[in-house]
């Protein structure tokens, strides 16, 4: 008998389920369920209370409804028996986080708070913690807290700390009142088997915690507030575990409810770009993924625990078990060539997509691709969206050198591509220097469509590049963590790196840099490195000014 | 009885008459003769002998044909007796230059030559002797000749050393057949009155000719070539004179083609950009003319000689006798805000001027001009066709910084406005730093109908700008010379001063800085100077390597 894993993946506007041959990876059937309160950033549901700017909220209930009813829809739809099901694996957004009773209960579900929004579930894209997460940063940098530097320094306003202080002081009666606060993939856990676990991905990224040194101490947080002292003690409690362990089995509630076998192994859920890094089949160290997509997600496992500057974090046994996972970032990708397509080509050019019925993207690559590295001119620095890894400062900004009277539109989009690519290639250096070797790079995303970009990622990054051969890496990701929960004797597997061999899709296309294109980019990228330094690190700190006189 | 005189401005593509008032500057009438043979870039006229790249020629009959049409209209329209007329003055392209015989006969009327480009009137656009322009810039720095200096370090391909010694090196008969090879100005006026003289403003800007150290000498120009050693002594001889002294008078021939009286004075001519210095009324230190088009010109008198980096030249006579006149110039300007309308404005802005019936330079400056100076975030290096002043550095580029995802096409529109603004300010620095005083600004050229532009103008430089009076102010320049050469015993004006005082209008529109403005602007000008240096001074060559690229 064929034996099969299910992976939930839950997005921001909807959770998809799908059922893998544990054997082959084969998806046998997948099923999608739109939250119904969707993303709430306007007014609290069923109510007349409207939210202040940056709040974005998500409602429980919704995640529990799209578990029933995408889990029976693939078991329908695939008419695979339920004893074939060995485990379930659930990948999530995050840092998505909700304040809840000792008994699990969401506090938006108790009468007295439902009216209050700090009740309710805080979505990863919650901006509105922002002054927290500066006084925290400001805070932990003037102590040198230990765990700073494992964070490039900085932390987001989307992560626990910030979002649990922001409740403390606007909401004082609702963080007394919840005994937990914690990540939506390990409530959605607790609530399907009874045991409350964290899962070690979320965390370790998103609530600082670090395999040896815990979370951040007392001290630090009475500095920060006295009565925040018990966040870690009380509200953040719960034994952390690596994604893929056994969280778990499902409770003869949950088994009646999904049609599925009780005591069926549920695993320690992961966040869903990590859950990515698996289902594109890396479980080694040497191969970084990135997901490109409005901004670019660079992660990458190792042996060894290094400080790389600027990157947003390292953890231990937060993708696989026994390896340290890095995450690092750019700010803007994506983003900036939608930018330029919006606001920086003219109307032939428009007339010209029109009429061939193409994309604006397409016609731009089409025209740029026409020559080789170097003949635009141009040099552009990437940071129309900030700095995230190495240099983690949202004050730069984006600087374009070269144009003359007969630059073209498409000699400026090839400059921002390269841009980006250059920035890629700073954030491999960023850890091939400090001793973390990258062989390999498997992307994903939206961008992997572009075979013009792919291919002036590879020639800039001098590596190959396999783009990923799914593209439901991220719930493929946790079908793999359901597969090792459940084990090899009951018909799964022991460890990530053997699923992995046997789940993750072949790539879908391979570049290959082009040696032709290496002396030119090199040259410009040490160019590009030049300038880094001159307006990122110091020498000239005039996108700081800009930004000041923008804003007095 | 009223006195009149006639201006005659030499253009490009037409020569054009105006009849002026000589006591109010009042024009009674004006006419333009489009010349048959236009501009002569693909073949010889009536031949089949086509010319190569960069090469652009003229007829010299043309000219004449275009003084006797253009004079015989304007007396006609205004129905002024002949006896009226004091005197006659010429403005002329420049460089624009032609070989002829001892007799003044073009060596392209002369059936020999006639099929021989390097026969023809090279006009001032002529770029065909770039590679003698570069020699003699290499040879001249090499033996430090004294006048380099002079015109910032470098000669311009355009100029007559150039133009000479391409005819030597590729059409040697010409040369040797060329008794004086002259300015297209001073041809006319030797035709007009059987006088061969220099005119000061011509042979000072583009014949490397100073009042004191006469022309370069026989041994640099040995040392490019032997048969070159004869080029000031014979080719270029003859007296230089300022403009507006007394060339002569109208030959009886002329005065009769003309319909003039005999014996009417006719002046030493001047370079059209330079006659606009009297056009626009500044006839003495301190005031300085801004021709704004695509480029800008930037021109003012002084009683000193000084070195100031990277002017076009300097030259004592030049423009008013007994006065040292300055010109310096931008490479780029209105060129730069074209290409951006071409190149960077997105469909929807297109489709808001057409439907609005408005230009896109209209729309960009309405919508930029809803906020203040700092309020894009952006800054920009003018140099999209290199600098000129003061850096003569063709080999720089363009380059913006600031940019960030919420940046609009108004935002970049603005900062290379303020680009341009910055880069006038940094020339009107360059000369009062050395001790060329600059009091007030006037203003000619299309660019001076945008008011927005004008006003970050004023603002950026902390002047008062005064747009000129009329838009005529080359020819009404040409036409005091006449009056000044009359002089006023016969009705005429003694001196360029006084003709002015009376001849030049009043300022259409002046443009006051806004005091408010000014805190933003001086902390972007610095900003503006540390980029100049950064990247302009060989703090980062960058802009050079991007060029190498290109053509590698």
């Amino acid at each position: 008998m064929k034996r099969y894993s299910i992976g939930l993946d839950f997005g921001t506007e909807s959770v998809r389920a799908i059922l893998v041959d544990v054997s082959s990876g084969e998806v046998a059937a997948a099923a999608v369920h739109t939250y119904p309160h969707g993303v709430i950033d306007r007014n609290l549901p069923h109510s007349h209370v409207s939210l202040p700017p940056d709040w974005v909220l998500q409602d429980p209930q919704d995640w529990l409804a799209g578990v029933e009813v995408t889990i029976r829809q693939v078991m329908s739809l695939s008419g695979v028996p339920k004893e074939a099901v060995v485990g379930i694996g659930i990948d999530f957004t995050s840092c998505t986080v909700l304040p809840v009773t000792a008994a699990g209960m969401p506090l938006c579900q108790v009468p007295q708070f439902k009216d209050d929004p700090h009740a309710w579930v805080k979505l990863w894209k919650h901006h509105a913690a922002q002054g927290q997460a500066n006084r925290i940063n400001q805070v932990a940098a003037d102590r040198k807290e230990p765990w700073l530097p494992l964070y490039g320094g900085k932390i987001s306003s989307e992560w626990m700390m910030p979002k649990a202080l922001q409740i403390l002081e606007e909401a004082p009666q609702i963080y007394a009142a919840a005994d937990f606060i914690l990540e939506g993939a390990d409530w959605v856990v607790w609530q399907m088997t009874g045991d409350l676990r964290r899962n070690a991905c979320g965390a370790g990224y998103k609530a600082t915690w670090h395999k040896s040194m815990g979370f951040p101490n007392r001290d630090f947080l009475v500095s920060l507030e006295p009565e925040f002292a018990n966040l870690y003690e009380s509200k953040v409690a719960g034994p952390v575990m690596a994604p893929g362990e056994l969280a778990g089995c499902l409770t003869p509630a949950w088994a009646d409810r999904l049609g599925l076998p009780k005591d069926l192994p549920v695993a320690i859920p992961i966040i869903d770009a990590h859950s990515a890094v698996l289902g594109a089949g890396i479980t080694l160290p040497g191969t970084m993924l990135m997901i490109m997509g409005t901004s670019t997600c660079h992660m990458l496992m190792s042996d060894r625990e290094v400080l790389v500057p600027g990157i947003s974090g390292v953890v231990e046994d937060g993708i696989v078990p026994g390896l340290y996972g890095y995450e690092a970032g750019q700010a803007g990708v994506g983003d900036i060539f939608a930018w330029f397509v919006e606001q920086g080509v003219p109307a032939t050019y428009h007339s010209e997509a029109k009429t061939r019925n193409i994309s604006l993207h397409t016609l731009l690559s089409e025209k740029a691709s026409r020559y080789g590295p170097g003949e635009n001119g141009l040099l552009a620095l990437d940071w129309w969206n900030g700095c995230r890894t190495p240099l983690v400062d949202a004050g730069l900004s984006g600087l374009l050198v070269g144009a003359t009277l007969s630059t073209e539109p498409e000699d400026i989009y090839r400059a921002l591509i390269e841009a980006t690519a250059f920035g890629t290639r700073l954030i491999v250096e960023s850890f091939t220097d400090r001793g973390v070797p990258i062989e390999n790079i498997v992307a994903g995303g939206g961008l992997v469509k572009n075979p013009f970009l792919m291919q002036i990622y590879a020639d800039v990054t001098e590596r190959k590049i396999a783009v990923a051969g799914t593209g439901e890496v991220s719930a493929l990701g946790a079908a793999m963590l359901g597969a090792v929960a459940a084990g090899a004797p009951a018909g799964g597997w022991n460890d990530l790196t053997a699923a992995a061999a046997h789940m993750a899709s072949p790539p879908a296309k391979t570049y290959l840099p082009s040696p032709d294109a290496a002396p030119a980019y090199r040259r410009l990228y040490a160019e590009y490195c030049r300038l880094v330094d001159y307006f990122g690190r110091g020498g000239n700190p005039v996108m700081k000014t800009l930004r000041e006189l923008k804003k007095s």
